[in-house]
Parts: structure tokens; C-alpha cells; sequence
């Protein structure tokens, strides 16, 4: 359950999301963990401060990041896109081989990460294994606008998901998302979403 | 309500969306009524087919654009970015102009046409206004992805509260988002969404 938004921020939107039904999936999405050299992974991990981190969003970043110091949180590293042997078992466990087409899996990419930097997400998660507890520091791009200057509920929506999702142990598909949009926010704000 | 899905097609997404309280507003998204020599709109309507269609998706726009032949249905058109003068609109009602940075608002685009042609969001909305429906025809690109192969669950949710917001008469921010997300669906298929 969505805890508490926007401690201590500029951002002032107050959402509430409720994830139901996490499927059966004990799948790891950490690095890969067999690589071959033919592989096309792009390992560069997106989670980290980039020039267009406003002031709030690094000292933000900067603060969970001391908290991991001893081992009670941990930022979740994040990727453009999966290693190939994580895509071979998310074939095996769940798609159909007639509606996946080789070529134009090896083009996709995390939805989330799929912008230029400052255009559109710019996130990190932090999670408290103890206290199964996860923060989603996030910082809205221009790319992500609904109504002139504001961010769109979509992009707002795909946030709370990824957020809740990353609350389990691994790779999970939402089964219902239900979202009370407390107040809008402009995409040039930042966010902070707790969950438990 | 949505009413069904997937209909005649090779899409497995039973969605369920409720929308609650729709705002005051009604300002009307269709082409900028007042146009000035400065501004920097662009006027490309994106909601029509382009080559990364699939055969299944450009045939169900014919269809649909058959029954707008005689004024019962009409297709809306879908713009990257608003124009100057629908943004100070925009500003006057709902911004803080402190949060409105000026040149960053120059560069905003619609979240769902920030991808190019057949990666991300290919949709176009019908609209009945007489039976107060919408459809939606939508194709989800390899940059959708959640778990490899399959869209992303926050994808499909803006999907729907776009295609949801058309119901109404103009403009709308979602107050209250519920999906129920019935089975996955690969980002390489098409969906058929029916609102009313």
C-alpha cells in the first residue's frame, strides 16, 4: 500500500495504489547472470543520478544512498533491456513462440527507459528488504505531458506499477491496479512514492 | 465502462476501466483554434496509419473510417504537442505559473506520441456521439515492454485512460484509475478497446 507522497519535495500529487495478485514468477530481474559474447545487452544501468537531476532529486538520491551504507536498503540497479537468457525464460514460461517475433524482440526495450535523459523517466527505486518497504525517488520529463504542463496519469500510473512491483522478490505482473489521483503535477516536478 | 475487447482480432487483453470525476473543464483538444506566426506547433495529425501498422490495424481503421462516411462516428485527431494559445489557457487554469519553467514547456510532447513511427503507442480513437462510445485501436511497439516480450501493464494503462477520456467532451483529468488486468498481451499485437 502506498504509505505517504512527496516528504519533504516541491511535488505535491497524493496517489494511492493497490497491487492484487502478483502471479506465480520467482524470476530474478538483477544483471544478467549468463552472458555470451554474441549477446546484444545493454548493461548500462539507468538507476543513477544524470545531468538532469534537479538539486532536490540528487540530495534525495544522496540521502537513500547513505542509508544503503549498511546493508538495511539497497538501490535497485535498472536496464534498457533484458539479457537474452532472461528473454529465452520469459519465453518458455510465458509466451506464446507464434506471436513473438525474434527479430523484433531483440529491438525492445523497458518501456520506462526508452527516453533520452530529462525527457521523460528519471527514477531510482530503493528497497528495505527488513521493513519490505520500497521508495520511488522520480523526476518527470516534457516527454511525459498529458494536459499542457502537467504530467500525464498514464506516466503517473506506469510509476506506482513499476514501484509496486518492485516491492516482491522478483518479476511480477500486475493483476489490478486501482489509482486515486489526489492532485495533478507538473512534469517538471519531482516525486517521492513510499510503499509496503 | 468498458464493454469488451479484442474483438475478431489476435489480441488476449480483457481489460475493465472506471473513471471517476471528471473536472470542470471545457476546453476543446481538437486543432488550435487561434494560430499565430511564432508558435512552434506542430500539426501533424498522428492518428492515422503510417507503415508500421499491421494488416489487422489498418484494416479496422478502414472499417472505422467507413462509418464516419455518414457523420455517426468521427475519428479524433491526435497532435504531439498543443498549441501556444490552448497552453496559456491551460496555464491560467490549472498552473502555478512558479512550476511553469517557459522554455521547458516549449519542448513538451504528448506522452503517447513521443516515440517514433511503430515503437511505442500506433492508436487512433473513433468516437460515436450519439451511443457515447470510443474505440480504440492501438498497437503497442518494442519500446512498451514490461517483462520481456510482453507490454507494459503502465502502457496499457495510459492506453485506456486516454481512450477512457475521449468519452467525454473535452479535455479531462482522471480522478480515479481501477484495471483490472485480465490475461498479458505481446507488444507485437494489436488490441481492439470499446468504451462507453
Amino acid at each position: 500500500m502506498l504509505r505517504s507522497c512527496t516528504a519533504g519535495l516541491r511535488s505535491i500529487w497524493a496517489l494511492r495504489g493497490r497491487r492484487e495478485g502478483a502471479p506465480r514468477l520467482s524470476m530474478d530481474l538483477q544483471p544478467a547472470r549468463r552472458l555470451f559474447s554474441t549477446e546484444k545487452v545493454i548493461h548500462k544501468d539507468w538507476a543513477l543520478p544524470n545531468p538532469s537531476w534537479s538539486k532536490d532529486l540528487k540530495l534525495l538520491f544522496d540521502q537513500f544512498m547513505k542509508k544503503c551504507e549498511d546493508g538495511s536498503w539497497e538501490r535497485l540497479p535498472s536496464y534498457k533491456r533484458t539479457s537474452t537468457q532472461e528473454s529465452e525464460d520469459f519465453k518458455t514460461y510465458f509466451l506464446d513462440p507464434k506471436l513473438v517475433e525474434e527479430e523484433r524482440l531483440s529491438q525492445a526495450q523497458l518501456f520506462t527507459r526508452g527516453f533520452e535523459d530529462g525527457l521523460g523517466f528519471e527514477y531510482v527505486i530503493f528497497k528495505n528488504n527488513d521493513e519490505k518497504r520500497t521508495v520511488c525517488l522520480f523526476q518527470g520529463g516534457p516527454y511525459l505531458q498529458g494536459v499542457p504542463g502537467l504530467l500525464h496519469g498514464g506516466a503517473m500510473a506506469t510509476m506506482i506499477d513499476i514501484a509496486l512491483g518492485s516491492c516482491t522478490g522478483g518479476a511480477v505482473m500486475t493483476a489490478n491496479l486501482n489509482i486515486n489521483f489526489k492532485r495533478s503535477t507538473s512534469w517538471n516536478q519531482d516525486c517521492q512514492e513510499k510503499y509496503q
